[in-house]
């Protein structure tokens, strides 16, 4: 095999694990590494520091470099970097989910232009083979849904809430605490990190361009214990899904929510920090791949795992093997929230009065919506009864509008809670 | 993409389903199908009948087909059939996992005497993406351990006993009116399937040759009701288990048995016909992939997916892609049942005598043999009392050891069962 001479941009955690994993691929010969500060210790036995720069453009630019990868993350100044690596005639190789989610359109425009591959197995769910599964193995397949736990942070305070009675914030704290959420961890707990991943699975999977901003999003930070509670007692627990599909009429509705998850369903078992994606397609029916969704070395064996099929690939020709290249050309027509049709469990505090499960009943009634369980959980001290509503599938567009006549009601105090329901 | 030329050995399940798949690929052209009845009326609309032959050698002698579809199953005459393709330079994609199993060896070898690919990823598991996966985006792994689910007869047989607390007998018996178990079951309940698709997966992983011949299997046969209750009651399901795993000291332990597998595992969670496989390895920790083991679509879908790949491989050069030839020249030193270490469950039927359970404990204790639960399960009407016994890892042939020196007690009536645990 040709030696494949890499530049490595980003040597934090998931870099720190590519670099100790070509340790044993001495077909790949690590050039240069970029760094914030070349001056910081390396817990790395034997590190060469001359490899290090704190110019990615050393990198770009050297013409004794054939791969970049990018693990730095974020959009700028990676898509500058990228495309000029592009334009320099380097394959990429990138664990950058933000950056293929809003620029995706431009760099693989650029790719083909400038006949190079990128290749981006760790963007989506660390170590779990799926990118190159779809775009390989699975290319018989019409793929129309996809169901996933992208977000190894939002699933293990999930699991810490449901597992030990724990509120929001003290699952939060004990998570940064053993440095499973960052400092300031909105990116993962607001959906961010979830949606990105999404959108680049989406596309690989539809062969349709997606529009990050018109994916739905929802954090996890409005769960309540209460509501893991009622969840469990209903035979569900609460996970944040990554939802893609594609409708009958061609259209395609991907959001980023939490979900109660019926206790059955293979999503359902997946605790802590992993990952997991269901997709499903003609015709090889439901598919389930599980495993650690980040991580220094999860990360880098999918990082890895490229350079060494883009090195097979290179020593046999010197054009980019055509399922390596995306092919979508189109965006997708992306439904709204509000017309997905979803179950919904509906978190309700109302006033402790005789006829208030009928009103509720009413109002969805007039609303279109049909309820397939109801449970009153008990009266508070203030006189105040919880109430949680499953609905059957129901447009969302009907069940906002049933919660807004709820409110118009004196008989109830407060909706709780909206979450859908996946069974 | 220049069109590629098959014909298809075998028209059974699998071969409909590859031929009804292929119909969305004009760039895939059926040429022959070879069947043992061309007289049979077959289920699909608008079918060419002149695409039919009972002489499969029609399609491998044909110079005007480049890739040889193998899906009829057996050795005989598979191996001489596909080894005249090979001769003849045409590339093999087969789900032929008896025939891998048994010649693989003599066929990788003529396969790379003739410059031709042979790919099989319908072979092991259905439609789930895992000999590709493991060729590809997993190369950077040093995979070390495997366990996995690979018959659907099987696992839904035992589903089927647990769930509904049925004699072997009689789910096997739904099984076959199902369709899921075939007239002579053996080849399923006997372990035969799950062992040949077992060698074929641990050679890919491990990268050796594995000898079936020193591959320990049992069956499910000898799994009762009472098992399984006892199994649950002790919080484990029963599971007919595939194992692979390379010792420290390089040895394989390759064996196929049943084994009570502890709830919380994701493999406990499997149900009916489904397969998974649980792949571990450095550096991409666990994977557990779940899908349609077997099936007409599932399993087309692996078919068409290798002669896609195939295809767009061929596009750019004539020479096969190293990553899909298999490189394993060496046989595994595969080690005997009885040097492996397992937990164990131990059923046993004593006298109702005082000092049994004492009994149990010492004879244990004599033979290196600690115990982790033993409990004894009620009288029996004959004055018996049933007994189980899990104990800590030990020496298989300590167990055996001490099931002989049981039964040599007047107070031991019987061994029920011995099974091995999967915590």
């Amino acid at each position: 095999m040709k030696t494949l001479k890499v530049g490595i941009i980003g040597f934090g955690t998931v870099g720190t694990g590519v670099y100790k994993v070509l340790q044993s691929f001495p077909e790949i010969k690590i050039q240069k590494i970029a760094v914030k500060n070349i001056n910081k210790k390396r817990n790395i036995e034997n590190f060469n520091y001359e490899l290090l720069t704190d110019n990615p453009y050393e990198i770009v630019n050297n013409p004794d470099i054939d791969v970049v990868i990018e693990v730095a993350g974020g959009t700028d100044p990676a898509f500058d970097i990228l495309t000029t690596a592009i334009k320099n005639k380097k394959h990429i190789v990138t664990a950058n989910k933000e950056l293929l989610a809003k620029k995706g359109s431009e760099l693989f425009q650029c790719a083909k232009e400038n006949n190079v591959i990128i290749l981006y197995e760790a963007a989506v769910a660390g170590g779990i083979p799926i990118i190159m599964p779809i775009k390989t193995i699975l290319c018989a397949n019409k793929i129309h849904k996809i169901a996933a736990i992208l977000n190894g942070t939002t699933n293990y305070i999930l699991t810490k809430m449901a597992e030990k009675e724990l509120s929001y914030e003290t699952a939060l704290k004990q998570a940064q605490e053993l440095g499973y959420a960052e400092t300031d961890p909105t990116g993962d707990v607001e959906g961010f990190d979830a949606t990105y991943k999404l959108a680049v699975l989406s596309t690989i999977s539809f062969g349709k361009k997606i529009d990050i901003n018109k994916i739905y999003r929802e954090g996890i930070t409005k769960i309540k214990a209460n509501d893991i509670k009622s969840a469990k007692e209903l035979g569900y627990t609460i996970k944040l899904i990554a939802l893609g599909q594609v409708l009958e009429n061609g259209e395609i509705d991907v959001r980023v929510h939490p979900m109660l998850v019926a206790k059955k369903h293979l999503l359902a078992k997946v605790k802590n920090a992993t990952n997991s994606i269901m997709l499903s397609g003609y015709p090889v029916g439901d598919l389930v791949f599980t495993g650690a969704g980040a991580g220094s070395e999860p990360t880098a064996s999918s990082v890895v795992g490229d350079l060494l099929v883009l090195a097979s690939d290179l020593e046999v020709t010197n054009n980019p093997i055509p399922l390596a290249i995306c092919r979508h050309d189109e965006y997708a027509e992306q439904i709204n929230i509000g017309d997905t049709y979803n179950e919904y469990y509906i978190a309700i505090t109302a006033g402790n009065h005789p006829g208030v499960i009928g009103l509720i009943g009413t109002i969805c009634g007039q609303n279109n919506i049909n309820i397939s369980t109801i449970m009153q959980k008990g009266i508070n001290e203030d006189n105040t009864a919880e109430i949680v509503v499953i609905t059957e599938k129901s447009k969302e567009s009907d069940v906002q509008n049933a919660l807004k006549d709820m409110l118009k009601s004196e008989s109830i105090k407060n909706i709780d809670n909206l979450l859908r329901v996946m069974n």
